[in-house]
């Protein structure tokens, strides 16, 4: 075990309510090593600039530590960088192999989604090529949780309570006027429906997910049947929901200019809620609503779950104790024991099973008719994001 | 004072997350003189159509009515329905008297905005053409701020909170890339910009308020010159702005389809983020983001304001106090004492005063160049919002 060295630290892809607590949990485990801890500013990208920052001096006290704790975004910065293949372009890897040597690296700690355990599992391989002694660790965060090899992500946990909190609260104000009403409250989640499915525990009536097409007779028919007899219908929809012929719905929205705005750029991939409620009231003749929950989803610290600043700490923490047990090319993980009484354990798995995959909801948490969730999603979803105060009881 | 009798209380308008604290202080004021709480559903309308709740079996126990003052939107639901002027139609008033009658009721307490007030207004007036001895108060309530006759609305500082506490965690969500770029934080309030000044607290760059046409080619050279020494640059702006011809952004963002949609309905006054998004990034080329805050400023009861809830409660009881001391077409109002200490005073105002009118933010609480508030805005809106929790100092 290195005395010397130190633990070299970034944050990359989008960033969450969960990403700065698991820096903070790299940083204990590299003081508790006695090693320094540096971090990249942006990134590999930024770091391949010579943008680092020592931790040590720039978090001199415990309020600031506690702080990063619970502060969103990446504090570091971030980058959307791909490293090149190790076989085609090695002046990329000779660069950064140097700049670790200068730091005196002992580990890599790299906190993101997928596209960042390829950039472990490449910096990994290079590694060995050269034969190397630095260890690559990957440290998992995406509020979509849609990571291979890990029971959930860190970040996850508070985009559903601030989904779940938000949602409950929507559905009381759209329940005020005496008439009948659809909401769409339009969720994150371009390819996997983890974060739409976790609205389940706000009680809508319908969940759509990107992992089901949807057939919108199918949709006009079930929610017909339900303002036969309630007043106020309530719908988590994720973004990334698709036609059977496997367009995006939210494409819909952007037919008149073909996909762009009235400036001619292309328009970001948002609209499925607008273009469902649109359609609704015209083919049911209710009044609608859309919410688009946007980017506060992942940075709302503001209602963030305890359980998931935790987890995200304990889970950085975990990656510099396995660097410096002398594993590498892996990323630290859940294994969920029980549902109730919650518990997991971390675990490791290597980063190539994890690297540039997607995982899905199965299709057996799904309700037969593909608009809602079972029993399991909910036992699943409810300890990420923790008890909900209460609300009063709605007047029937 | 009457010993018998009932107070009926009614809800109205657009919902807050204090609206329902202050039909608690309405019940908790009636329970303290020994009189029976009736509530209207859904508002005059739906008590026309003899919609009616027993409040003292609906909330039998200090749970429910403490649950009761921190639920979000109308609990008893609500309306948007204009009374006829008493000299046209009286039998609507006809109906409504005998209704009032039956129950016995001694006070009516209508929780609502300036259109509320209109209803308080000629329900009392009418009542004095026929020698009713019925009191007739307005408690008023509304995320928009823009009443008259009151240093501020309950429902404002709750809504306040969550546009702060919203805006700078976006702050630091659209500072994680090294690039250039600029978010538009769109805020509630089509007639006055109160709620869009309050987010001042968050220190954004810019505010835009629908008190001052905005002129497109200021506003990109504004943001050319703080895009020149800083990477990330947030705009706060009311969904009210309007050009100096006098028309709102929003319509701009229809400019396609005429002021429709896709199915070629009318679509919501929403977009005026969309818009100025979409328009800088042509003109400056830098990356842009829009985000609608949405309804959940008006709901996020998560998010409320200590200061609000309890000032809601307040005049709600405030309210109660008034009629029984044989006040009527009156509203409660709150006058300030002190910013720091923060301490204010109950009043009553004439609700002819209120009803119908708007409030705007002064000219002189807003920058020379239109695009900010002043030091007065800043310490009129700190102690409706409350303290807020630190964040860890953003890198430079």
């Amino acid at each position: 075990m290195a005395e010397k060295g130190c633990v070299l630290v970034g944050q990359s892809g989008g960033p969450t309510a969960a990403i700065n607590a698991s820096l903070a949990g790299v940083i204990d485990g590299a003081r508790a090593a006695g090693l320094r801890a540096m971090g990249m500013r942006y990134g590999i990208q930024g770091f391949l600039n010579g943008r680092m920052i020592d931790l040590d001096s720039a978090l001199p006290n415990k309020d600031s530590f506690d702080l990063l704790r619970r502060t969103p975004s990446s504090w570091l910065g971030s980058c959307r960088y791909k490293l090149p293949e190790p076989g085609t372009d090695q002046s990329v890897y000779q660069e950064l192999f140097e700049r670790f040597r200068e730091i005196d690296a002992t580990a890599v700690l790299y906190i993101g989604g997928n596209d960042s355990m390829d950039t472990i599992a490449k910096l990994g391989s290079y590694g060995r090529s050269i034969g190397s002694s630095i260890r690559f660790i990957g440290v998992p965060k995406t509020i979509d949780n849609d990571l291979m090899g890990t029971d959930h992500t860190p970040g996850y946990g508070s985009a559903a309570r601030f989904v779940v909190t938000a949602l409950r609260e929507l559905a009381r104000d759209a329940d005020v006027y005496d008439l009948k009403s659809v909401t769409f409250v339009e969720i994150m989640g371009r390819d996997a429906g983890w974060l739409a499915a976790s609205s389940v525990l706000a009680e809508p009536d319908l969940i759509l997910l990107p992992e089901i097409p949807l057939v919108e007779d199918a949709l006009v028919e079930r929610l017909s049947e339900l303002l036969s007899h309630k007043n106020t219908v309530m719908v988590g929809v994720s973004e990334g929901v698709c036609t059977p012929d496997g367009h995006l719905v939210c494409e819909r929205t952007m037919a008149h200019g073909a996909g762009t705005d009235e400036f001619g750029h292309r328009a970001a991939l948002s609209g499925t809620s607008r273009y469902l409620a649109s359609m609704i009231k015209g083919r049911l003749g209710c009044k609608t609503r859309a919410v688009e929950l946007s980017t506060l989803q992942r940075c709302a610290s503001h209602a963030a779950s305890r359980t998931d600043l935790d987890e995200a700490f304990e889970l950085g923490r975990a990656g510099v104790e396995a660097a410096l047990a002398g594993e590498s090319v892996r990323m630290c993980a859940f294994d969920r024991i029980s549902n109730d009484p919650y518990a997991t354990r971390t675990a490791l798995v290597d980063v190539s099973s994890v690297a540039n995959q997607i995982r899905s909801v199965p299709r057996s948490w799904i309700n037969a008719d593909g608009m809602g969730v079972s029993e399991e999603m909910l036992s699943y979803v409810r300890p990420l994001v923790g008890k909900l105060p209460p609300l009063l009881t709605a007047l029937s």
